[in-house]
């Protein structure tokens, strides 16, 4: 018998009548002979009604208490989920996190897994009953309750499939698939059948927000099968898994991209080791996360660095970099909000050269200017200013060939 | 060290702000050098919220699940508690039903307490924190969350309390204390200083809803001094406790009454032994709560049975009634639903004689017709007239000088 792990997220069961619906698909899998183990989020708008009451109690809420509280909205709609199932006739029984042993570190609010004990699961799977398991939450092993951290469910849904060995782990949520790029920008965006882990880890991690990426780096760690689908419309959605080799490889699988970017350079740095660090130490410090590092060597025995962040986080930024820039006695510091990273991702650039080449020319065909270049093994990033954003996707998704399926680019 | 359990309800807790004021009387009791475990229920409104949800998931929802949801709204209070505690300097931690090991049989939505484990909270305490403890839940044997049914949380409070052996269970409540009788109903009202459990327990059956019977059954189980104050005024409230033999004894404690009951009377029964059963046998099996009984026997071989229920059950009763009247070979089925039941409490009347002529005669100088009477060790009941009800509190609440205190009535 196969064994499936359905994840669905706060939109989906926004309220009864889209739990019922809900309802109704783990009983059409069920007919098609499927176990079904089910992870739900809270109910859309609760988890922020929660955090307003944390934040009326306390301004920093404690997080061993923020844990307590957080950790019912999921329970609330496991209960109400596993009552619509019984109602049609469909076995089914809920469990907390701490109930069926999802045991995490101490860290609260954004604890880890580190054991999953199986056994009720395995007992109500085998009594042919549907388990209704809350996402995002864990227990501590002193008994406490902790959560994972927002997007936790997608992690719960497939450390669970890890551990029941479950044939996949099908995240359904409000969009049918991973796109070759956000339709919103590119209307020939095209939705993958396929994409693997590692281009998934970046395309999320450049802003395609449809899985969390720890959920993803756990798929592909313990070789979960991860499908994405929509819980509104019917479809095969795309499937994440390792690389097929008897599958005909794109080049370029999707471009991603990032609006909330902002990019800060130091001009006319004294050329000495240890630079990198005494200008990013002072700006980590302040739990400013940087994305891009860019270096160049001036020729007057200077440098300059550049480095991006999140635009949120611009100003702040600026003022440590004035006075570190000072400290230092650098020429100069610049800076621009008004900027934006795209990047192109693709596991067979691995195998393939000129593709950096046809992604600049690109560009350079449309006059659009790059700012900032950085590459990794399967993805190549380039900033830009902000204005040449959507010319830039639609040029690159043309120029790879990305609205044609199974095109090798 | 003096140990004191105290539990706030659902009004208590309605929001943040009262949460503060919560925290505040917690506070207060520390600076006496009082150690404090905190029992509180839901917010007020959100157990209403979650049973409209579960109803709409579920028309007869289902146990199991009920407990799950239910139990959410106890354990949002327990994490705003402890927040608010925290920013006030006071060092708190929250703990679920289950987290204590509350341990109750495996009947759903109406589970009993078999077992508490204090572990936890002792070290707390002698760790200095307050422990803030869900209401009205638990955890079974197998593992599965349990609550107590509404008003549960008078008998975790209670529990707690004897299972620590703490000098005194405070149940703040929007009442400040246990009255003589409805002060909505007779002005001159008084509240008792102190009152016996088995009075208290007579009381709240009989319609002076202040405290949930099971809990006062228990802390009499469990000789725990119970007492009943406001969280919203200052005040010695009402201490619940055994008969102290150096008191002052009255003779009559409180007037207590209720408004919702309903009359059947069956005439001409044949006056054959099992009569009663074949009576109330059918009524009891559509789970119809019976309240008084009497039986009168009359001159022609047959007999006149009567018995109350509650208003709301009146119809159902009537119909089941009828027919049972008809097999039986009865005259005929009467009914009133336009009656009350009025009650004199007091351990005082295990002593004395005359407590009965003189109620009698209070309500026969007022020209107050008895429609039924039903006694006990400790109190009196009649069944009058609806529009009556005012007029008999008031007439005895002055017979028994109960607007005075100290006075042996």
């Amino acid at each position: 018998m196969t064994l499936y792990v359905h994840k669905y997220g706060g939109t989906s069961v926004g309220n009864v009548e889209r739990i019922r619906h809900v309802a109704d698909n783990v009983i059409k899998a069920r007919r098609r002979d499927e176990s079904v183990v089910v992870v739900v989020s809270a109910m859309s708008g609760e988890t922020n009604r929660l955090v307003a009451l944390a934040k009326e109690a306390q301004p920093t809420p404690d997080p061993r208490e923020m844990d307590v509280l957080l950790s019912t909205g999921e329970q609330v709609t496991i209960a109400l989920l596993s009552m619509v199932l019984q109602e049609r006739g469909c076995p089914a029984c809920s469990y907390t996190g701490g109930q069926v042993s999802i045991v995490t570190d101490a860290a609260h609010t954004k604890a880890r897994i580190l054991d999953i004990d199986t056994q009720r699961i395995r007992a109500d799977l085998e009594a042919g009953k549907v388990v209704v398991v809350a996402g995002f939450q864990g227990i501590s092993e002193a008994g406490d309750i902790t959560t994972l951290g927002r997007g936790g469910s997608d992690t719960t849904a497939v450390a669970l499939a890890a551990a029941l060995k479950a044939d996949e782990c099908l995240i359904y949520t409000d969009v049918d698939g991973v796109y070759t790029t956000d339709p919103r920008v590119e209307p020939k965006a095209r939705r993958l059948d396929r994409i693997t882990f590692e281009e998934m880890l970046e395309m999320s991690s450049l802003g395609s927000k449809v899985l969390q990426i720890r959920a993803v780096e756990f798929a592909g760690k313990y070789n979960v099968p991860l499908r994405v689908l929509s819980s509104f419309q019917e479809g095969a959605g795309t499937l994440i898994s390792y690389e097929d080799e008897n599958m005909e490889k794109p080049l370029i699988s999707g471009i991603a991209f990032n609006r909330d970017e902002a990019k800060l350079t130091v001009l006319g740095v004294p050329d000495l080791p240890g630079v990198a660090s005494r200008i990013l130490g002072p700006v980590a410090e302040a739990n400013v996360e940087v994305d891009m590092i860019v270096q160049n060597v001036a020729e007057d025995g200077t440098t300059n660095f550049t480095f991006t962040v999140n635009r949120g986080e611009y100003q702040k930024s600026l003022s440590i970099l004035r006075s570190t820039c000072a400290a230092l006695g650098a020429r100069e510091v610049l800076g621009d909000d008004a900027i934006v990273k795209v990047s192109i991702v693709g596991v067979g650039m691995r195998s393939h050269a000129g593709i950096a080449a046809k992604m600049f020319e690109t560009l350079a065909r449309e006059g659009i200017n790059i700012l900032m270049i950085s590459t990794s093994e399967i993805k190549i990033s380039v900033v830009l200013k902000e204005k040449y954003l959507e010319l830039a996707v639609r040029s690159l998704h043309e120029a790879f060939h990305l609205d044609r399926p199974n095109v090798s680019n």
